[in-house]
């Protein structure tokens, strides 16, 4: 007796013999080899598209001839007549396998294929959406043997999806009967299965073949700017992006104020979680819209964010986050019917997945960067700062992980600096200053020359200089210092001491002027003494809790920095070493990933399993609270000081480039906005 | 060493040794003591009281000093003096066991008590709700030790109570902070614990110990009353009943007719959805006020109902219910947030279970008379009829259970008959026609007087004598046939033949006066032909769906009939049996298990394993579909004739007194009310 056909799968190596006429998804089936199908098999999604190989493989040890798959059938012609299908592919669930095989099952054909991470190549997301689309055949009813269409369609997904328990929704019953008929018992489901297990929810239902797709939304709720991707759920592929302000600036521009509007003002929170709810609704459309999708395919949804702006989305009073001992409401991961948080514009039985909070001041964001930036697995101890109003800070490796957060204030971002602005055209983002003339260039946003480069008088004309975002006050300072025109101690010299007039009497102390815009009607843009002061006061505390984490980690320095944030993404960080924001490591330790938060919302988004994975990591990192660590407040005074200039650093002269995250906040400013997290 | 002290637990008889110092409470726990407790032990719920017994108990072999027990304690002392503790009482949570002891939990401190059905006096109701109480006591927030204050409420919920997983939605979450604090970290919560396992939720949160009670709302949704009782979920205590009228009445007075309406009308089902709704919401807040209890402390309903208002309620259009092959959306038992029905004058977390439905004629409120009734516990063979537009017919015994319905229109309840009317005062209930003189004497609703007695004439002045409904035209038409009115076929005699003028002429036919109240400006009540024969077709089908059931049981006889149906307890089994609505058994074989779909429904809210049983009883259930079945129609016209005179059936002279069950719909007509069900 001849023996089966030896089938080997590539790329996953899978191999096993299968009796002659199994079709290729059969015979993937059968050894385990991922090969994705909405259809089960019946020859109209196509998902299941494989690449035969012929000839001879001496690896393998087999010879493929031209008639190890049946012919090409009717359902094939039809498919390729219609849809087409690309020269060299068959229909897996059509093909049957005649003799020995090689057979490549293509990436758009996996199910748990590999997405891959722009922020960071090295890694990809596995698909592995919660939401998934099922094509069924239903039973007809029958007098005889009395059920409900419910009953007859979860039967006919356990037989034909092995899907055990299922349940849906009154609204979603309430479609079945006539879609069911529509499709003349054949449907598309949409099929919700939490990583904690459960009974499977069927969220949505469509007649016949379901082809418009999935969608699903990773959210980044910050204080100031709320950032969205759209992502296909089978693909994992991200269909637009959108951002927009968080309307609750108004109620307060950083957390404690807002918390503090809370306190004052009966009612309050609910006038917050109100706004930043109807602004989700708002974000969503306005995604749909750039997809060009209808939002009732928006079936999940992942939300990242900080403690307060966490509470406050979930309809919580954040008043007790304002106090010691900063008690959060629930710091467990929340999956929940999207409508529970009003979330209208989507999906009616929409998903939504809440990251867990780290504490009650390391919130849901910064496990969304640990779950993105994995320091669990690292080998080097990596430092890893979020940095914002609020710094969110990860040290750790293989052994242990811990998490602090540090309030730095908003001086990073602009704020309480006399020049400072939001980074918006027109802002200062990079400044130079000449060690031997002490003469500043610089650039804005909106512009990639610098101001002592021909054209930069036109090219800025428009937006003007307006003032000094976040990354150009670091840089200023910095350059301060290496220019010997700050001492250690942070005082601005005197134009006697520093030899320029551009350090001017300012009261009592010295300013520094940037740039006299004042001809054009422009500002006058100085670093004064008191911005010295805020920054110095903000890069203590971020230096601080790293330095709380490293002796909790019984360490004196550190292998690798990550600055992370849309904003962290723009620090230089020569600058952000000279001024001591950070420990000492060689520059090219010191990495950008980029959003990272938001990049934890969409594994979390594509990937079910690694809901369940920073759930358990979050429970594993060591909490350590800064506001009642002594040593913190010691950290803190120490680090006051502005510790390098080039002469004692000389590594710092060779400059790290950093890319450049840009951030399309869906205004019609036609520049460059950078998000601001708190 | 001495032997430790023997405790012996009344009535269970549990026994066991526990070492000296344990108090009655953690006794009981040892040994398995079905002895409640909200508080945990700390004294303060009282809900563990108990009463040891002193002196010598041969039968126990002990001897029970007066030193048993530990002295009265302050606790004990402060409960008694703010409270009071009943004579001979203890608190078990207090006393702790000194020597040998027999001790009695007396029913009210079981947390599984057996509450007496009053409608069957030989079944019991075993408490054990899906909804119960916690006092727990809460760890403080430490900054040191970050975890979130529902973290810890869960903790503390496992550790004191051993519930291991638990959930909670954002409203609650919402409440928690503010009365953990309020409570100082003591507080009640509302734990509810679905049959089918999976995580408990707490659905409410009080601080300190709540002692308001816990409540549910048992719902009979009929076609034309919808019926609640407001339950104690500790006690099992029906706290008040109401009822009003469906307000989709005004869509259609049948079920058919509002299936029609939404099948007429785009949206029309969407219209009864709400109208519905609003009414469950009307009587919610009735029946809280009637209890004067606050809404909110209704956790819990459970709604039985036939499958067209089942649809209407959950939002499904029931058009597919009005054709063959009648397919339900879903026939399984649903547990769901009422919010989900816009149940919004309870508890906005309270949970709603429907029971299952059997078929697609055979509904929920059929399941809950099963539950109720149980014939699959019944060693006789059990006819079970649930009287209404539709019968609800089940026909089984241990061995097996049948159901059907059969579609008896609304004669039986006073519709489409000449002079009917619905149950209300003035309506005549009851009708005796002496054989001899063949003169009528009645009763009707509102007084207890027949109209031959003196002062009826006054009694009834208020209401006057308007017409005669479901359960007086039933009497009517058997006694006319008793006193030979009638002929076998339905046929009323002439005067000539009858030798009475009440037979009078009526066009072709002749009509039988009852009651001519012109005199008073009332209506003549005559019993016309039609009307006979609008009672035949009724009686007939419901004999029909009868045997139809013994065929398929492959028996022509059953043991007993109960009737159901709040109309049910009203028919009278004699006149029923004259008719041949019901198959022949002897009288006092013959029940009423008054509202017993209601009754059902109280037993699944009280009792979170009926449920499960009742759901797993659906299943087994063999539903025979009467539209289909050639011998339905069969038997449907065999049964045409009414078969009994009293010379042919001697026995029926023993009249079978029913209990009457009388329905308050909490309208203002200060008389009596029955309830319709279709």
């Amino acid at each position: 007796m001849a023996q089966d056909p030896l089938v080997i799968f590539t790329p996953s190596g899978k191999r096993g013999r299968v009796a002659p006429g199994t079709t290729v998804l059969s015979a993937a089936r059968q050894l385990g080899v991922d090969l994705d199908s909405v259809c089960g098999g019946r020859g109209i999604c196509s998902k299941c598209q494989i690449a035969p190989s012929f000839g001879d493989f001496p690896k393998h040890g087999v010879h493929v001839g031209k008639d190890a798959l049946s012919e090409w059938n009717a359902v094939e012609e039809r498919y390729d007549r219609i849809r087409g299908l690309k020269e060299g592919r068959r229909l897996g669930c059509q093909a049957q396998i005649m003799g020995d095989l090689v057979v490549d099952v293509p990436p758009e054909s996996q199910v748990h294929r590999q997405v891959v991470r722009k922020d960071a190549a090295v890694r990809a997301i596995t698909m592995d959406a919660a939401t998934r689309l099922f094509y069924v055949e239903v039973e007809e009813p029958d007098m005889h043997e009395p059920s409900g269409d419910f009953e007859r369609l979860a039967r006919a997904l356990k037989d034909q999806w092995e899907i055990e328990a299922i349940t849906a929704a009154p609204t979603l019953l309430a479609k079945l009967q006539p879609t069911l008929r529509k499709g003349d018992w054949k449907v598309t489901v949409a099929v919700f299965a939490d990583h904690r297990g459960g009974p499977a929810t069927i969220t949505e239902i469509w007649p016949g073949l379901h082809e418009a797709g999935l969608y699903g939304l990773a959210i980044d709720l910050g204080s100031t700017t709320i950032a969205a991707h759209l992502c296909d759920l089978d693909t994992g592929e991200v269909k637009a992006s959108a951002g927009l302000m968080n309307p609750q600036i108004r109620f307060g521009e950083d957390l404690m104020s807002r918390v503090s509007y809370s306190m004052m003002n009966p009612g309050g929170d609910r006038e917050m979680t109100k706004a930043v709810r109807a602004a989700l609704n708002d974000l969503a459309k306005e995604i749909a819209d750039q997809a060009s999708i209808d939002p009732t395919l928006i079936v999940e949804t992942v939300v990242v964010c900080n403690p307060v702006m966490h509470h406050l989305l979930l309809g919580f009073d954040p008043v007790e986050l304002g106090q010691a001992p900063f008690a959060l409401v629930t710091s467990s991961a929340l999956a929940l019917p999207s409508a529970e948080l009003e979330f209208s514009a989507i999906n009616p039985r929409a998903q939504t997945y809440i990251l867990p909070c780290i504490a009650g001041h390391v919130g849901a964001d910064a496990a969304a960067v640990a779950l993105s930036e994995e320091p669990e697995k690292s080998e080097d101890l990596v430092l890893i700062v979020d940095v914002g109003t609020n710094a969110e800070i990860l040290l750790g490796n293989t052994s242990r992980v811990l998490a602090c957060s540090s309030p730095t204030g908003p001086a990073f971002e602009g704020a309480q600096i006399s020049s400072g602005q939001r980074a918006a055209p027109g802002a200062i983002e990079r400044i130079e200053i000449n060690p031997e003339t002490k003469e500043p260039r610089f650039r804005v946003i909106g512009s990639d020359l610098w101001s002592d480069d021909p054209g930069f008088a036109a090219a800025t004309a428009q937006t003007g200089i307006t003032g000094i975002c976040g990354s150009g006050i670091i840089e200023a300072v910095a350059e301060m210092r290496m220019a010997g025109l700050l001492d250690p101690s942070g005082l601005i010299g005197s134009a006697e001491k520093t030899g320029t007039p551009r350090c001017e009497p300012d009261g009592r102390t010295h300013s520094y002027l940037i740039h006299d815009a004042t001809a054009d009607g422009g500002p006058r843009i100085t670093v004064t003494q008191g911005d010295i002061r805020a920054i110095q006061l903000a890069k203590s505390a971020l230096y601080a809790g790293a330095r709380l984490l490293m002796d909790e980690m019984n360490v004196d320095k550190v292998d690798r920095v990550t600055l992370a944030g849309a904003f962290g993404a723009h620090i230089s960080p020569k600058h952000a070493m000279v001024l001591g924001m950070i420990p000492d490591v060689p520059l090219d330790k010191v990495t950008s990933a980029g959003n990272a938060a938001g990049t934890g919302a969409r594994i979390a988004l594509c990937n079910r399993a690694a809901r369940a994975r920073i759930e358990a990591q979050v429970r594993r990192i060591t909490k350590v609270e800064t506001a009642i660590a002594p040593r913190f407040q010691e950290h803190f005074v120490a680090a006051n000081a502005i510790p390098h200039a080039t002469d004692t650093f000389p590594e710092l002269s060779k400059v790290v480039s950093l890319p450049a995250v840009s951030f399309n906040t869906g205004g019609d400013d036609g520049g460059r906005r950078r998000r601001r997290r708190g």
